[in-house]
């Protein structure tokens, strides 16, 4: 099921400028018993985004409408929202008035087994790096090449995620998580200054961790501080939390912090929820 | 007029992989009396890239007809080629089978005044700047973020064009067009190893300037580099070359080693219309 600007249709213009230069944004939201999860964060993010790549954004009781009504019935998906900067003409610079496109669908929910969030996953580090870019780090845009390739890298269906690291050898993220690590006590997540993609469930568990009294730190992490953690996790929207038991030929332990934070997020989504 | 995968229509599947992601490649060339110009050299690039990012070429007698049968009774403007990896599942995976799309579009071609190529053109200096990365570094991919921001910009009609830099502080490129600056009557244009695109017309200068004795060389270049050079020009396939009279507050005369350059250009584009 996919809604165009209001309308029941699968297909888009070829001059939208989300096609010619991914010039847009989006957002991947779990759908659970008729409610879109963390749909406020969602929102507040891409309106975000929006005012980063000066695209407008629409109307949001409108959004909020299309949203309810299409996942109202629906008792566990995804939805997945974009927003581009609307049909333009050729070549880079925007049109004088901007009528942006928003798309709607929703997608079946991945079927991951229960042992990947209970057991944790074995995670590699690509080759691609993610390249530097102040102006667009943060920002969950369409342009993901990189990630794309990143993600061509394997195909061993063992492997459930891999790190990335920017030009700069540090470790940055998943190719569609984000990537954290826990030592002596500490919890830490890489700085997305540069590059990277700062997730609603990065911002959950950060936002968590403070209210329960884990320190916690934004740093540069290299793959010899991933190597020599504690505990490992990586955390997206779709997956929620899914602890690092292994990396290249270094083992982890699912350990008492992964614990406490998974236990957390659990509660806190349950209290989105309500 | 668009044709896509050989259809008559403007619309593609909301689910192709180049809305989604920017998965894909593009060229933009000239049709001149019903020709596509170094529709060559356009079609090697486009192949170099899909290589690059691992899209399966189409099959190229294939493309070549429908081009001619697009173009042929064109007197003058712009063709368009997309290639993207085609229809694909949510999430960056790629499918096991890719069914590439390609998107074949005529536009009017933009009526620039003949002065710009004869008395320079007014540049600036971006604010936004390209990001590094080796792996996407000189294709023609469809994540064109950075050239939209950048041009988003400056509205000032007087000025044709903006030098982007990288995050190291090396002009790279304008917005839409590769780079050049004559000192001491050598020729030097930017690396592209880390960012930019490697353009048709940039090869073509390159390859002119050897087979007539220019000393080139591909260089680092700074702002400094740029404001202190005795001579600027920019490239692409629609506008060909472009004199630079001024950049910021520095006023450049269009000197005969430019001159020389464009009727050399001019005199090739004429041999691959034969």
């Amino acid at each position: 099921m996919v809604i165009i600007n209001g309308v029941k249709q699968h297909r888009i213009e070829v001059a939208d400028r989300g096609y010619q230069y991914g010039d847009g944004l989006f957002e991947t939201i779990e759908v659970e018993q008729g409610k879109a999860v963390f749909i406020q964060q969602h929102l507040a993010r891409m309106k975000s985004g929006s005012h980063r790549l000066q695209i407008p954004f629409p109307d949001e009781e409108l959004l909020n409408e299309e949203i309810s009504s299409l996942v109202c019935d629906v008792p566990h998906a995804i939805l997945k929202l974009i927003l581009t900067r609307g049909v333009g003409g050729r070549g880079y610079r925007q049109p004088e008035i901007i009528h942006p496109t928003r798309v709607l669908s929703l997608h079946s929910f991945p079927e991951y087994p229960s042992t990947l969030k209970k057991q944790g996953i074995k995670a590699r580090i690509c080759q691609c790096r993610l390249g530097l870019n102040p102006f667009l780090a943060g920002i969950k845009h369409l342009n993901r090449l990189e990630q794309v390739l990143a993600r061509s890298e394997w195909r061993d269906p063992d492997i459930h995620e891999g790190l990335m690291l920017d030009l700069n050898d540090n470790v940055i993220e998943g190719t569609m998580s984000n990537f954290f690590l826990v030592k002596n006590n500490q919890l830490y997540t890489p700085k997305l200054d540069y590059s990277g993609v700062e997730g609603i469930m990065r911002n959950v568990v950060l936002q968590l961790a403070k209210k329960f009294g884990l320190d916690t730190a934004l740093k540069q992490l290299t793959q010899q501080d991933v190597f020599s953690a504690d505990e490992l996790f990586v955390t997206n929207s779709v997956i929620g939390l899914w602890p690092i038991k292994k990396v290249e030929q270094y083992s982890f332990g699912v350990g008492p912090v992964t614990r406490h934070i998974q236990s957390w997020v659990d509660d806190y989504k349950k209290l989105d929820r309500t």
